[in-house]
């Protein structure tokens, strides 16, 4: 992982909305594939264009949290790398718990994608007599009764929620108790947290919401006779 | 599932940003979840409470597609949630089929929250002899050679791809080319697709480093001494 040579956002306060840093993630991956490509520059189009954004809102973007470009170069991929790393808070390595060793929560533990952008699953919780105690991936399956023990000792600071519905809210409580910075829920239930607490709702089903929205779109476009096209799409 | 009686948004297309798409499902989410309560109507300021926005950002985000408030009343939550339903497409069941059975495929393939949105997973696929002809979740895994037959055969919409990375743009080109009109992707690499197709693509870290960016942005305020909070909650 590099460092930022261009001017360093690291210490800057910033607050712009949720789809800026999401898309941040985007330029990240697309920086990451250029580089394993052998490019060792880009440029706002190049990224845009790859990702089906405008150059002007690659740069506007960008422009939230610094100048990153270099006259006559454009981007250098490895620096970009390091600066949307460090705004991203992931120059440096994440311990993460994932609670809920369902279908889900196997998917999660076998995700080689957490490893890559620096994310390491510490421990795993289940409340299920016969998946305490064995290994999944390397990782032990702890009794979900001592999470906040076991929090405190390995140190981590983001949970994983893979529970049934009805248990979410209970999980985030102690996740939140045992100190977690940061929740990331994949039951399908809006979770209350403190404001100190950051949490973000992944909800399956509004991914295929927004295609089905786009494509419902179009279709409606082709009665209509006219219209642009695809606005929904974002990756 | 109930129809709208306010002036209906179904023949109309539109263009909105994807961020209010996104937040039109957790609308009817919401809308759902005070429907299983007992609410009947709900308000721009009850709905954004609950969801951690403004009611201005509620009213201005439905505004997009028509006007769904009744004076002295506020929204009535089942005509808001046949709207709701009619723009996002959702007002009819789609038929999904499913392109790798690991861990993140079986998971899917179990995900309640699909079924309960109008999304029928009507077929999986995967190259593995030893999965295919099984069934999981009474879903019978096919062979990917059959890809475009059985999609012809069972009238097959939409398409989530759970394959690894590697094989993730063949497999979009086979759904493609079997005539889906749309895509998500949970491999994380970025598909290219044309542009009568639509797609989403599901990064599972990028909804991590939503969290880390609020945690670190929360520990650079600190450090400051100021700052407002955070700006990444999206649930």
């Amino acid at each position: 992982m590099s460092n930022s040579k261009s001017n360093p956002p690291r210490s800057e306060p910033v607050t712009v909305p949720p789809a800026v840093v999401n898309r941040l993630s985007l330029y990240l991956r697309e920086l990451q594939h250029l580089i394993n490509g052998g490019n060792e520059t880009t440029s706002s189009s190049q990224l845009g264009r790859r990702l089906g954004f405008t150059d002007a809102q690659v740069r506007k973007d960008l422009a939230h949290f610094g100048q990153f470009g270099h006259p006559g170069i454009g981007y250098r991929c490895d620096e970009l790398v390091g600066a949307i790393r460090s705004i991203l808070g992931t120059d440096r390595e994440w311990r993460v718990a994932l609670v809920g060793v369902g279908n889900l929560g196997r998917a999660l533990l076998g995700y080689r994608g957490f490893s890559e952008q620096g994310f390491r699953l510490a421990a795993a919780f289940d409340a299920d007599p016969a998946k305490i105690g064995t290994r999944l991936k390397e990782i032990e399956i702890h009794d979900i009764a001592r999470l906040s023990e076991i929090l405190a000792s390995k140190q981590i600071e983001l949970g994983l929620i893979a529970v049934p519905a009805t248990e979410a809210q209970t999980v985030s409580d102690q996740l939140v108790a045992a100190g977690v910075g940061g929740i990331v829920n994949f039951a399908p239930v809006t979770l209350t947290v403190p404001d100190e607490v950051s949490k973000v709702g992944v909800d399956l089903a509004r991914e295929l919401e927004q295609v089905t929205f786009s494509v419902a779109n179009r279709l409606r476009e082709r009665e209509k006779g006219g219209g642009s096209g695809d606005l929904s799409d974002r990756s």
